[in-house]
């Protein structure tokens, strides 16, 4: 499947940003399909959150009904989920509809506590996220304070018979008030992150424990990773301009160090700071750290949200697991980097940042060449022009003009490597003294024949894109003639057939040439959709596809000349 | 602003297909921003509504005044209203923010009555959206039965002195009962629309009635189109394949007809019905209709939601009324006909149609120079085998080699016509000529040597793809040489200043080549980004990245044999 299924299970956010507006736009630009079952609804903007309207927990198991009944996701991820009956809920569905071995991989953002540290979820929502839920997951995406509570919910679950006795409401208490454990260092991340997954013993669970709340400058990041070097099982990866961080490294481009100041991009803040996102694998047994600049922004509303959401499209999209967080790690960076500001709080980040406006669009039955529609669509007067032009009509109605195809085959004579259409101009070249001859004219005669400016102009243009442009601008060069030929030839037939507009075959001298420009083999050379497979094969730009029209258009133009200096003749 | 606000108001449809979602999809990739208030949730899937809950009105408002205090829209769109207090809300809200003058514009698609003509809103709700909310309207989309039931609300609403007396309830059971006036033509439709902007004598209200409910054979369609063809207040459109359909029309082009054909795609099921959907502006004295073929397709779930979200993008992005509502109806045909089958009834469009994956990220903060920064992620291997080559050592320490600068001047020599890039060749050439000198060997016995392998191995790459390659993959090729020179010789350089990697300048006879290639003029030509800006201007797509990416790595290579010469001679 081209746009595998994503379901979100999250609250709504009215401005945009978070919830599962975050998660559909992130989903939408990663060319998966967002379905959504809604926890909460939030009156919400950049400045904070003004109202929220629970959604009942029977309402949230329909709508899981609704969606895994008919839209299969090949992943899921839940953000935002309100209340113990909701999670509840979510749980009862999912092992309802799937066995352990079969459910598509759940990403967990464990949306518990705020950045100023206050807890979102009431402490029994905790306990069920906790003991029900996240035995379920394949990725779990905490912040630091999140990874902190998350541990000692769980160590304090391994020491109780039932979980339902664990008293979450302390350890919410414990967690507020700053006291016990606190994670401080790189190190404290990674060995939190395995105890994590050592605990909850799920197969392939991956953890993800998220810097961003522990930035640190270069000294102390460098003694840190110096401290970790000779752990093999640990892998550094840096990310975005961190790169060009530390002249030591291995990679250090001294170029780019220098080359950055010069361009004229607004310098981050802080660039002087650096946050770790750890990544601890299913077995525990790898760890991936991601380092990266830490970013000063206003616009990091929905940042955990789009995160999960992107790990989980990349999953869906069958991406290994390293790969797909490596690649959500970035995308949500740029994504953060990219946007404008919105509003008088913390804005949403630009989710469209990895995607661009097709200048032209696919294939498909209700247009079924895109490319050659454009060209004519953009080219209709000139176009018109050309096919209809007066000599094209005197041509059906064998007029005494000259033989005009000669002259093509000195430019085309240029552009041989064309095997295909060479072919094809062989034949026409053929044809052409055939013409010349009929009309008492030698092939030496043709030979020695001077250019006509009309002719000159035409061929030296098509040498001149040869020269200078790529293949693809000089195919676009020579099919306006076998297009505009292939569509005269059409015409003439057609009046023929429908006995409009005077156009006799018998006896009239042009007869081969109607015949041969409507035939079979040249309408087979004509619609052989090169072109449309090449801007399948390299969709153009907008700039590409204007300067394609450029070419196109001058052609066309060139062509009607022609035929004029044929009508000058005659 | 590069991405502005829409905001909607609409259902949530947990499939994904309608409702918000398809309203935010459909946003998002159009460039702007979506925000969404939500009237309802509902637990759907493609094969129906599976449950329905409702909002309470004043969580409405909440949502409302969230959005509109700090993230105000340049356009509105509204779908499924539930209920009348919530349409009440909502115009509240509207009317607290905006004066008549100030307002976005608001797109209202009168979600009333399903495809089998059953009614969606109570009576009290159809009333309120007629009286109330549609005088707001900058444009609305009914199809063909809204506008009839609309029609004779706004009719009765006419004779009566306070609209709250419409019996609305009776109206609906005319509607649903099929009897009183129906429209079964272009010129009903026509005429319907006009009716509706007149009656509603709102500023600027355009109206487009959406014939999809109306196939049309094809010598229907040509008959009706014939009897509305003196009317020169009305511009026919032809969409998408429909522009081939008749002979006889202008501009229908005979090779394209006989092209289609040729192609693998799928041939529409139901190719010779067509549809036409009527723009009325808002004087009524222009009219255009946009013929296009009947789509037999399941995918057409949120048809109505898509077209009006479309229009209310285009809109925001400031195009004018005609070009945002043709545009709209491309795009919802090109999703539809695009689309791939989903869930077991009717599927989502395929909202992504318009978009592709940027192969390449766009300068921002966290990496200002995307393109170069990929070139030598691609190739780090390769690169720093290049730019750490033995020979950048031995040369860094005096070692006894040769010049090599000079041999590159045969290469460069070629393509002075990069004008800038000539300046700093000529000095590097003069500086390679004084080395030479130097060393004993003239301008004459170099202009006479004979090449070696690794010298015409690498211009006659640059040959090649100077002649086959453009513009850009000419400055790639070229780019190789500019920044790993401009690395060797920062890197000497900083080598030089820590005292580490025993380089010395003074006695050094590469003293000069390495403040040259260090210096400010040098770096300077490095620096320019041309390349990020050819990028940024034509935005390659993944295959010509990969074919950029390959020169790139080519050239790398080369330039490591290069100094591998130099190594081999010393």
């Amino acid at each position: 499947m081209s746009s595998p299924t994503v379901l979100t299970i999250a609250g709504s956010d009215s401005g945009g940003g978070a919830g599962i507006q975050a998660d559909t736009k992130t989903i939408q630009v990663h060319g998966c399909f967002a379905t959504n079952v809604v926890t909460a609804l939030t009156a919400q903007n950049t400045i904070g959150v003004q109202g929220v309207h629970e959604v009942p927990s029977d309402f949230v198991k329909q709508q899981m009904k609704s969606v895994l009944s008919d839209l299969p996701p090949k992943a899921i991820k839940t953000g935002m989920l309100a209340s113990s009956n909701v999670i509840r809920a979510i749980i009862e569905e999912l092992q309802a509809t799937y066995s352990t071995e079969n459910m598509p991989p759940m990403i967990i953002d464990p949306v518990m506590i705020s950045t100023s540290n206050h807890t979102l979820l009431p402490s029994d929502a905790i306990g069920e996220l906790c003991f029900g839920l996240l035995p379920l997951a394949r990725v779990i995406t905490p912040n630091i304070q999140e990874t902190e509570l998350l541990l000692r919910c769980l160590r304090a679950g391994k020491s109780v018979p039932h979980h339902s006795d664990v008293m979450v409401g302390d350890l919410v208490k414990e967690q507020e008030s700053g006291t016990g454990d606190r994670i401080q260092s790189i190190n404290q991340m990674v060995a939190a992150g395995k105890e994590i997954a050592s605990i909850l013993q799920a197969k392939d669970l991956t953890v993800l424990v998220k810097g961003g709340h522990l930035p640190m400058d270069k000294p102390s990041l460098k003694q840190a990773l110096h401290g970790l070097a000779s752990d093999k099982t640990i892998t550094v990866t840096w990310k975005g301009e961190s790169s060009g961080a530390d002249e030591e490294q291995e990679g250090f481009i001294e170029v780019l160090h220098a080359y950055r100041d010069q361009l004229q991009i607004e310098p981050k803040k802080n660039e002087e700071k650096y946050v770790v996102d750890v990544l601890i694998d299913a077995s525990g047994s790898k760890v991936d750290l991601f380092v990266a600049p830490a970013i000063i922004s206003a616009s990091t509303h929905g940042t955990g949200c789009t995160l999960s959401a992107a790990i989980a499209s990349n999953l869906a999209l069958g991406k290994p697991m390293a790969q797909a967080v490596s690649e959500g790690v970035d995308y949500t960076q740029y994504a953060i980097v990219t946007a404008e500001a919105k509003g008088e709080g913390h804005g949403p980040l630009n989710h469209g940042c990895i995607v661009a406006r097709r200048a032209l669009m696919l294939p498909s039955s209700g247009d079924p060449h895109p490319f050659v529609s454009h060209l004519l669509r953009s080219t209709s007067e000139e176009w018109q022009s050309y096919v209809k032009h007066p000599f094209v009509i005197e041509l059906g109605k064998d007029a005494r003009a000259h033989s005009l195809g000669a002259y093509k085959s000195t430019s085309f004579a240029e552009i041989q490597a064309f095997s295909e259409i060479a072919l094809h101009i062989a034949k026409e070249s053929e044809m052409h003294v055939q013409f010349c001859k009929s009309f008492g004219v030698s092939l030496e005669d043709l030979q020695q024949a001077t250019e006509s400016p009309s002719n000159s102009a035409y061929s030296q243009y098509i040498l001149d894109i040869g020269a200078q442009g790529d293949v693809t601008e000089l195919l676009v060069a020579v099919f306006s003639c076998l297009l505009g030929y292939g569509e005269v030839g059409l015409y003439l037939k057609r009046k023929l057939e429908d006995g409009s507009g005077d156009v006799v075959l018998e006896g009239n001298r042009y007869k081969r040439w109607i015949e041969d420009y409507s035939g079979p083999d040249f309408q087979g050379a004509v619609n052989r959709g090169t072109l449309e497979q090449r801007m399948i094969a390299d969709p153009p730009s907008p700039a590409r596809l204007a300067r394609l029209t450029k070419i196109w258009s001058d052609c066309v133009k060139l062509e009607a000349n022609f035929w004029q200096m044929g009508l000058d003749r005659s």
